[in-house]
């Protein structure tokens, strides 16, 4: 059986919500739960766990062993793949998967050993660009296009629910279409952002970033490119090793993945 | 346009749960709601009415539009052909069906001019055999079987979701999995050149490629990760703007991409 999607609510701000969701998890298979600077501090005080507890009507295994996370950088650091739900059109270069699309996508990168994470906004406001930028890719519910707000347990349910339909009919089916990582292991969230914020670093020396204003949008921009480019752990180590080079560094003074 | 299916809710025990059911069809482009002995009396009063309308988050056509009966029987009696949910196995001789499965016929029959409709039973307990029989088939959500009870508004959101993308695919529409490029032009391959060769020779003249042999495999791996990104054209600007900067050229003798 190949390990389902971890999910990830972004700063959560009901209680009932998150034990809504964890029966939507139950009821379709997936186990586990990660929150990112959920409203309520963690551990719960009595009146507010009674609550989330009820709204799970059982699902404590999943509440029991959810783990709470101050930045969502910390709570995708070990993942290999990562989509963002997203209900809004941004005007950003990506992937956008319907959740059927996607679903194959998961099975194989589950199959392949990947750990792989779907992300989720908070209630009414969905995820912010700063947080949509760190996934790999978007997934859009295709719903009314003038009534699409769901319900947060319900965007985890439909995801769920795709999940689930999947692992019956893909059972005896092979992987065809992923891309070939020849034996490298795709790169963790972690190694990424490494890469990433050096990157940024290095161009804030060299005074790229020359208007301020346009320095989060631009940032995001490269990320998004980054990103898009599913680089294995081997090609982070190449391209930390041209960054190296590009900024000038002798051969020894460099940081050890060259 | 198909008419789609007729949701009726029968014997329904909370008014939450009917203002989410009318949301969860608001959102997959469901259109009439009928309630069969509702335990509130109907029309509602004041505190009841407002406690649903919270809970449907502004599903008010539904709500307005929705016809109260006593019986089951005078809820169907106009309909062609009708669906009841069931998450359990009951002894009687009748179709069952996945909503995936249940879709393209009731698509099929809609299409056909008739008039269709899904019964959903009570909390908890959910459709008594003696409502099952006045059915022609019955749809069993395939859920985790040790954790199968869904909430009502939930299973009517998983049916209407799959009348929704059926709907979608038939529609002559984008590809699901596509590349967003927010009004931007994808690079040409010349563009992708030219960025790939600038970026090769200056990182010969950095001294990236110590060991001559592996220069056409370092070379090719770079080339294949920045292809995959499959980068719009202001995207390649940008990155010859980030090789100006790591390379420490000013400004005014850049390159005019920047």
């Amino acid at each position: 059986m190949n390990n389902p999607p971890i999910i990830l609510l972004v700063e959560p701000q009901l209680v009932e919500n998150i034990g809504m969701t964890a029966r939507a998890m139950m009821n379709t298979g997936l186990r586990e739960l990660r929150l990112v600077d959920p409203r309520d501090p963690w551990p719960l005080g009595e009146v507010h766990r009674q609550r989330m507890a009820a709204a799970s009507s059982g699902a404590d295994a999943i509440l029991e062993n959810a783990k709470v996370f101050a930045t969502l950088e910390e709570a995708i650091a070990d993942l290999n793949y990562v989509y963002a739900t997203t209900g809004r059109t941004h005007d950003m270069v990506n992937r956008i998967m319907t959740p059927r699309a996607a679903t194959p996508d998961m099975i194989e990168r589950s199959a392949r050993g990947e750990k792989i994470g779907v992300m989720f906004g908070r209630e009414r406001t969905g995820l912010v660009n700063d947080y949509i930028v760190l996934a790999n890719a978007k997934i859009t519910i295709p719903l009314n296009p003038e009534f699409s707000s769901l319900n947060l347990a319900q965007a985890v349910l439909l995801i769920g629910y795709e999940w689930y339909q999947a692992q019956e009919e893909t059972k005896s089916r092979a992987p065809d279409d992923y891309i070939h990582t020849g034996g490298s292991t795709p790169a963790t969230r972690e190694e990424y952002l490494n890469f990433f914020h050096r990157l940024e670093s290095s161009l804030d020396e060299a005074g790229f970033f020359v208007a301020k204003d346009m320095r989060p949008s631009m940032t995001r921009s490269l990320q998004n490119t980054l990103q898009r480019a599913a680089m294995t752990e081997q090609e982070i180590r190449t391209w930390h090793g041209v960054l190296s080079a590009l900024l000038g560094i002798p051969k020894r003074n460099r940081p050890p993945e060259n």
